[in-house]
């Protein structure tokens, strides 16, 4: 049986018309792009291109605002560090509790050896940013602000706009981690206040190894990894051109595939939720239900640990997660998930534009004896009949609670 | 006509067994390497894989002391600043003029920055390292030697197991840049007293993006960029698992071919030197003419300028350099044969196993025109019969010299 694949949001499938794409790269327009000559010469043609297929997917105003990294985790170090290297007078930075360890470590890095100060905004139990302590950390000491644009965990999308406006108003620099939004959402970065952005091509069917920094044009900008003069000195070492083709390559499909990731990728992932609310008692979807990435579903199980259940759909060869994949194989429960306050037993269900109906019919089939054989094995079965699962709106009210609270 | 390429010091061609090893890791097993479903684990084994191929190749005694990173430049940079953050009372650097500029860009930096005193230890004109400079430097104030293995330019070999032994005795780290080397001389780390080495995929057919930070079992580490706990908290960022794989058949076929490398294609090396050094007056070889690497030939031209004949060789199919690709197109001297004394109007061949005798006779056909015609557009050439090219040792040694001294 073909196995059922998801787990997106830890990364996808590349496009075979990506690596279709890239093949050349390795073996016949192999130069290096800054060498003079021709074999350097005809790569350096590819690399603009591919700099023009991603302006056009994240509606950038000029292709050499990209800078291609390694991936998000550089990105996202590099933009922060950037920050407080051109803004030296400014030590504080502002984010949010639910980052990814991309920026919480760092963060945490900084706070200890350069003595920067580090505000963390909390959320509200469906993920939401606490806007008024938003506001409150923000002053004319903060060099950047770095809020992801989407939780990877939950899907919950931050009005990053608005929030970039607020930080322009204190004269600090607003960048964004946009991993989980790059090619599942709309974007036109050249209409918004924000100033960077991260992204990674291995989670929009690029290949990994690859992502980029968007740094608006006239932000002033200091490269984190030193050496030659590649990418007008923003990011020294030798181009990585078959992944930066790929990455290209991946953000013109993600283009193509934009509807069907808001439409029908939307649609397999409500009738997943819809299937096991309705099958399964005492099930709740977390995050905020107005405000949610397209593909993402997070479930929380009362009455099961968190690993139990991708532990047994693994089994039966279907992947999802119980957190982020950066964090799999930790037992302490996601941060993100304790930060909004939500009991463990949560599953990361991601869908790209490779599912069908197919596998969300098989999850449907599998899940209830799953969730009844773990919920029996702990011995803290609910006793008499559980209310029906609910979507985290009616779940908060606390009128149909399925949820512990 | 097939075009020649002798740049190969700047990059390599991708082996194509080396882009098959590769092709199941982007459509396949594209999985996440830390997700705990099945998709996550069968790309952990093939890492775990390429670890044992790379260690077979540079004598490493442990697997696990291998940590991959996104090339030879963000190696070198990790290695200073680990460095730097494990010995904190320690402040000062000892390296050599002739780096690459991952090193020496990044010293700068951090001497502006952080207040880190550089000590860049010279080289005489045969690119050899002053030693009596070197053991002057050394103080149990330095926290990490970093010195080349050989140098990209010149090809000229460092004692570098000699030097590590004498930063030993004061305690400091000892960290090569060994991207030009590896793949071209044996090599036991495990014998010497080396703490950190950087390779890259690239340079020995394996695909750029990705390469490679040995760190010797017991020496602490601390990651440059921050996030997930990937590689045992040594490089954070999803791994570049096709690339992983690529640099690990790279360097299972390097190993099949290094006898290859120190015979064949020395050889081929050795034919294009004797060649243009017979045809050809006024030149000479550069670099250390009894330690060098078997590939490299850096050849002197009097009375021509530096990027004149690579132009004319690449309007003819035939590729070389300058200098370094890292600094080709900046009219700047290549700052290693400026340390070096050596006038302008060296061009550097490099050779690799793709290459073959047509390559050298197609260069050796043409090579006295082009050097004719610009020694002739220069109003510079020498009167009279001007003595044969000769190699560097019996040019510095003024006997026969055709070099300007």
């Amino acid at each position: 049986m073909r196995p059922v694949y998801l787990d997106n949001n830890a990364t996808t499938r590349v496009d075979p018309d990506v690596v279709e794409a890239m093949l050349p790269y390795f073996t016949d327009q192999f130069g290096n792009p800054s060498s003079a000559h021709a074999f350097g010469a005809s790569v350096g043609a590819a690399m603009k291109k591919a700099r023009r297929q991603l302006q056009a997917l994240i509606g950038a105003q000029f292709d050499d605002e990209i800078t291609f990294t390694s991936g998000g985790t550089e990105s996202d170090n590099a933009a922060i560090l950037s920050a407080l290297e051109v803004t030296p007078d400014r030590t504080e930075i502002v984010t949010s509790v639910v980052e990814h360890p991309a920026v919480l470590t760092l963060c945490a890095h900084l706070e200890q050896v350069r003595r920067v100060k580090v505000h963390r905004i909390p959320v509200d139990r469906r993920g939401r940013l606490d806007l008024d302590a938003y506001k409150a950390a923000l002053s004319p000491r903060v060099a950047i602000v770095s809020v992801m644009w989407a939780n990877n965990e939950t899907g919950t999308i931050f009005p990053v706009a608005k929030l970039a406006e607020l930080a322009k108003e204190i004269g600090a620099l607003f960048h964004t981690d946009a991993v989980q939004v790059v090619g599942k959402l709309p974007m036109d970065l050249k209409s918004t206040a924000i100033d960077m952005m991260s992204l990674s091509g291995h989670k929009l069917h690029g290949p990994k190894g690859i992502g980029a920094l968007w740094i608006r044009r006239g932000v002033h900008f200091r490269s984190m990894i030193k050496g030659g003069h590649q990418q007008h000195d923003r990011r020294a070492g030798t181009e990585n051109t078959p992944g930066i083709v790929g990455l290209g390559t991946a953000a013109e499909l993600a283009l193509k595939f934009l509807d069907d990731a808001t439409t029908r990728v939307k649609s397999l992932r409500d009738r997943l939720e819809d299937g096991i609310l309705q099958r399964i008692p005492n099930t709740c979807v977390t995050g905020d239900p107005m405000e949610r990435l397209p593909n993402t579903a997070n479930i929380s199980f009362e009455h099961t640990e968190s690993d139990g259940i991708p532990h047994l759909l693994n089994r039966v060869g279907i992947a999802c997660s119980s957190g982020s994949a950066c964090t799999s194989g930790s037992m302490d429960p996601s941060h993100v998930l304790s930060a909004m306050k939500v009991p463990h037993g949560a599953v990361r269900f991601s869908f790209a534009r490779d599912n069908n109906e197919e596998d969300v019919e098989r999850v449907l089939e599998v899940m209830p004896a799953i969730v009844e054989k773990l919920r029996g094995s702990t011995g803290s079965r609910p006793r008499g009949r559980s209310p029906e699962g609910v979507r985290s709106d009616l779940c908060l009210s606390g009128k149909r609670t399925g949820c512990r609270s």
